[in-house]
């Protein structure tokens, strides 16, 4: 029996640390409007405190919130008009008892006021008097100084991803341009005889190259670019070739069809024969993406950096690449290129089917997420590992540990939804 | 008191419906690597069985099922090896009981075989033949004709949006260009005396132009573009110059922070000025999101098509912003452009905080998602609306119907959770 020699997860990691630990990442500096889904190459505090002045947020008086107190529809409260703030203008009235002064939205208070009354509440007599109907109490209808966040606070740490819900903090905050961390380029190349373009009609025992296609969407999906797809047909000169010159443009090579029991041996020697220390992994103890080939290729030509390329076999099987992708190639950009530690969103549900347990591999399950009056519900996607039209159903996936009896039906589960 | 006269949001709807229902929806023909989150044109069916025949997924040795039953570790069966399938190519062989073929992972299954058995439970005892340490029921490690999908099988509606997870689906038809609607251009307009550019530092009652970074976003985000973006101090003549020029290159301009009371009279004048039928809604029944200006401006110079711009006049304060652009502005670039009518996806969650009913108008309330150990709970964000820092928080949000008297601390609700 012909059993691979694998390595588990936490192997496969603690490999790649010692060759990818001290590389320098790379930032820029780019627009805020291009920010969207970049990672953050430092801390950012906040210089000022936002607002920077108290401010109205809504059109009407201010006025002190105790000239207020007690009144109502019947019995109003007459007050002094003294002003009027201009928008963008620093006010010069000074509100106390028995005085108030007109304030548009946005607009800064004048010393003195504590509370808004919204114009809907308030009748103006004439120029100079107004009677109001409704009790503000202390700080209705303002913000402070500082309320939404003060000067010196740290907002955001090193490695957050931005999304569309920073946007607008960034913005107040006055951050123009952000440094992010560069995306690291991704070459992808499958490979087998029996691959052809999605172009072409398939013909017997031929299939489309689907994997090019998916892990590109995973790779921009997660904020990396792709910087090379290819298609080369089972040919160790070629491939050999094809990997070589994408090392000199790509930080991460992803090979994939190459890597099942026949074709493995061929996709490792390619790597060892491109470069030290070459396969550092024949296996990995998962399930699916136990034929996942792991490589580092030392660049020694490169003088001032210490600089490593990674080089994965990924199973030919799209739901098996995308299981091995999501286990072993990203963690590894959100780490060495990203800085990013954020931990994987999940969601609680219950799993309708029993899952296998380890057996000293972790396990991976895709499943659909569907709700009834309970909560959620995880449904495994047990379709075989060649099906594609599945993989449209999952909305997240289980990871059971190599220590675990399995799962039992009915069971709470937490599902990985992130990014898939 | 000074109450804007409004409509419901239903009747908005019902209000621009009448000038975009017939408009035209523009479609073009994009890469397949580019079509992550497009919309679809056309309805897709599958035009073959895919798979297009019968293969294994694992690389093992093609059988007849029956011939392995009743086997076991210490009891094998014995088989002849007549041969070995090709990768991309038919096989030549038949299988019939007695006899085997080796097939590596993806190749086609050789008629007579109906299950596959792993090379991990198999001896290879010479070159013709094989010991079978492991039963095989019928079906086993191969994917039949036709098991992903049939044929003419309608696979993906129109309007449908294109996720990371259709991305395989899509090139396993076949489908290397995409038919998709094409992005409505949207500018964004912010106006108002107080706002500067957030390169700007503000001084005493001037504030940093945050809604147009935010919107900015959530247009990318839903798959529209941005055409135009410009800060505008509050003239009626610039203003009316700006949107008149935006009206040329945009199907969408969004107006934000003239909107509120006092500058609200100013922004529809000079929507009213640019075009029939102008202001159709001068507010809407909704909190927040209040004086939101919803105008129409019927293209005369286009003689082919029924064409027509939306112009929105967004409140100032970025939340109310936000919630008025979910509100009004996505749904109609969701329906007239991309003819998508995909349900919001939302999540149930016990409230932490009483909400104050509708009183006539339609409540929208951010919350912040968390859980416990009895599932998914929504705290309303409650922060003033002009406040940035709060917005990072929001998960989703809850949408209070204008009949309902409000919601009960502790009851179960559904968060409105996309493209926040």
């Amino acid at each position: 029996m012909n059993l691979l020699k694998v390595d588990t997860l936490e192997q496969v990691k603690q490999k790649l640390d010692q060759y990818f630990k001290n590389m320098d990442r790379m930032a820029e500096e780019i627009p805020l409007f291009e920010a969207l889904g970049r990672y953050l190459a430092e801390d950012l505090m906040s210089e000022t405190d936002i607002p920077e002045f108290a401010r109205s947020v809504v059109d009407g008086y201010a006025v002190t919130a105790k000239d207020t107190f007690g009144i109502s529809d019947t019995a109003p409260v007459f007050l002094e008009l003294i002003g009027e703030v201009k928008m963008g203008q620093a006010p010069d009235q000074v509100v106390s008892s028995g005085k108030a002064v007109y304030v548009p939205t946005g607009g800064m208070l004048p010393q003195g006021a504590d509370a808004m009354v919204m114009i809907e509440y308030v009748e103006k007599l004439d120029d100079k008097n107004i009677a109001v109907y409704k009790a503000s109490a202390p700080n209705a209808g303002l913000m402070n100084k500082g309320d939404d966040f003060k000067a010196g606070q740290l907002i955001y740490e090193k490695g957050h991803r931005i999304t569309t819900k920073d946007i607008g903090m960034l913005a107040a905050m006055g951050e123009a341009s952000i440094n992010v961390f560069a995306k690291p380029s991704v070459a992808i190349i499958s490979t087998g005889d029996e691959v052809i373009s999605i172009m072409e009609d398939p013909g017997p025992g031929q299939v489309r190259d689907v994997n090019s296609y998916v892990l590109a969407a995973l790779v921009n999906n997660m904020g990396a670019k792709v910087g090379l797809v290819a298609l080369i047909k089972d040919s160790e000169e070629k491939l050999k070739l094809a990997v070589s010159e994408a090392l000199n443009r790509n930080n991460i090579i992803l090979l994939s069809g190459g890597s099942s029991a026949g074709e493995k041996d061929f996709t490792a020697k390619v790597i060892d024969e491109l470069g030290k220390p070459g396969v550092i992994t024949h296996g990995i103890a998962m399930k699916p993406g136990k034929p996942t080939v792991v490589g580092v290729i030392k660049n020694e030509s490169c003088c001032c950096h210490d600089r490593a390329n990674l080089v994965v076999g990924l199973p030919g099987h799209p739901m098996a690449a995308i299981i091995s992708y999501k286990a072993v190639v990203e963690p590894f950009i959100r780490k060495y290129f990203f800085a990013c530690e954020e931990e994987d969103q999940t969601i609680s549900a219950r799993i309708t089917d029993n899952i296998h347990g380890g057996k000293g591999r972790e396990t991976f399950t895709l499943v659909k997420l569907t709700k009834d009056e309970l909560g959620w519900i995880a449904e495994p996607i047990h379709a075989k590992s060649g099906s594609i039209s599945q993989l449209r159903y999952a909305d997240g996936y289980i990871r059971t540990s190599n220590l675990t009896e399995g799962i039992n039906k009915n069971q709470m589960v937490e599902v990985i939804i992130n990014q898939l």
